[in-house]
């Protein structure tokens, strides 16, 4: 399952809970689209801020409506136990495999880490995707780590952070870790304005945001460098660098927050407290972003 | 409440819960030295990994044992629902005020981070510690915002980071922070081995985690250093430097929790999950500098 695009989308709640019908939405937006996957409870998906039991329906609602493509879901938690609660709870919701990143309060040794996967991927009986975003987790990790993690029984694969846009550079950096890591296990890209580039290094899937509202212009995306047309995937994602730099601005989450309340799915406020949508200033410029590329899904 | 010494003592657990006989010790082992209030469920007292009852009774018990001693208990949390929820039960157990770091898993904006203390401070009926720790909560405040979040009501302190061991320059911070809080708001320092330089520089009290196990040579530093021996404080401190360069390479957290299993109170582990004790390597120094400062209390 670990190939082509991942659809991450948002999970639109308020102090209250989740909306329920609006992550529906989204996971039949992102169905009928025919992404490869759908992994809800990724960062988008909010996953670090639900209960477990927000977590359970979450995973429940997400495998009823995606229509057979696989879905996978974050179980990370501050704690292993929490961890392996969550793991169980999304097998038995039904899901084809579950995204790990090392949460962390207290900064995590190299030791921790690994023993936090040696741990979850024993209790598993579905793949696990390494989630390396330390942009969230402030955890990073040394590429020799991630090849001694990838060793372990029921890894899929790891979801890397943005590769250079120089595409030698990108290669190398995928390279590297194809090296270090077995075979079976797929790399994949995140950080969407570094998908193209990702994608035409090397990377199997992208695991994306932007799929989890937008999935057509991001399949367009992921088809084009995958069937080894480089300079068209690049050239489609050259036209949503106004996007990409929001994204940057703001982070992905803010900016498909407020775009997903564009498009009519769900209400304000969708995020969780004290985490706030965009300015005025920034809805704006999405606003104008937005009609001038004339994304409709 | 906000002056001299405030022990933060580890609340030790294991996978099961909380070890709730040592973390009475504990807190009777700081109210018996008469430390000037306590902080249970800081980070050493690692509240990001409890869950809401295990963090009411951990609360009620630092109350029941403190033998008459401010407690102050940490209520932080990703969710503004959450925080509010725990300062509900904070102030129920009967605490004198609580301390509130802005945790994070997406980075959050400085709106939005003003928007929590806003929201939180008009719950409570007591007085609140601003927690400034970008180290555990990735976010770092610039001083324009703490000047202005202290003015709001029931702030009563701010905790800081290690400042400089330059007094000048540690002075010079102290005083430029000063200059933007109302004078009812009292500055503590943080980083233990920053400790008698914080205060020799100003600082009010000093947030200790040395204090919430060896609360006698944590009082006579804090002692000296606020009836103005500033050369004996940093003297005593100095000896302790072996120990600072262990919490410094390994965390206060990792640290102290060995040292207690040395003292005998509870077993091991009792550190949450993933998160591991002191490697051999690090216990044996840790033997060899307790054993040369002949800590005891």
């Amino acid at each position: 399952m670990f190939t082509g695009l991942s659809a991450f989308p948002l999970t639109p709640m308020n102090e209250s809970g989740i909306d329920e019908e609006a992550f529906i939405r989204l996971i039949q937006r992102a169905a009928d689209a025919k992404v490869d996957s759908i992994s809800a409870l990724g960062s988008t998906g909010s996953y670090a801020y639900l209960t477990r039991e927000e977590r359970k329906r979450a995973a429940t609602f997400a495998v009823q409506h995606a229509n057979g493509i696989p879905v996978m879901v974050g179980i990370g938690s501050l704690r292993t136990r929490d961890v392996l609660q969550f793991a169980e709870d999304a097998q038995e919701a039904g899901v084809s495999a579950v995204l790990l990143a090392p949460v962390s309060y207290q900064p995590l040794t190299e030791r921790e880490v690994y023993s936090l996967y040696e741990t979850v991927t024993r209790s598993l009986s579905i793949p696990l995707c390494v989630y390396d975003n330390p942009r969230v987790t402030h955890f990073t990790f040394r590429d020799e780590l991630l090849g001694e993690i990838a060793q372990l029984p029921n890894i899929g694969s790891i979801k890397i952070p943005p590769v250079s846009s120089n595409h030698d550079e990108a290669k190398a950096r995928v390279d590297q870790l194809r090296a270090l890591i077995p075979s079976h296990v797929k790399i994949g890209i995140s950080g969407d304005w570094s998908a193209a580039a990702g994608l035409n290094a090397g990377c199997d899937i992208w695991y994306s945001v932007l799929g989890g509202l937008y999935p057509e212009i991001s399949l367009r995306i992921t088809r084009a460098a995958l069937t080894g047309s480089a300079e068209e995937a690049l050239a489609l994602s050259e036209q949503l660098e106004p996007l990409w730099e929001l994204f940057r601005q703001h982070g992905g989450l803010r900016v498909i927050a407020s775009a997903a309340l564009r498009l009519g799915i769900g209400s304000n406020p969708n995020l969780p407290q004290p985490i706030q949508g965009l300015d005025e200033k920034a809805r704006q410029q999405l606003d104008e972003v937005i009609q001038r590329l004339a994304l409709q899904s």
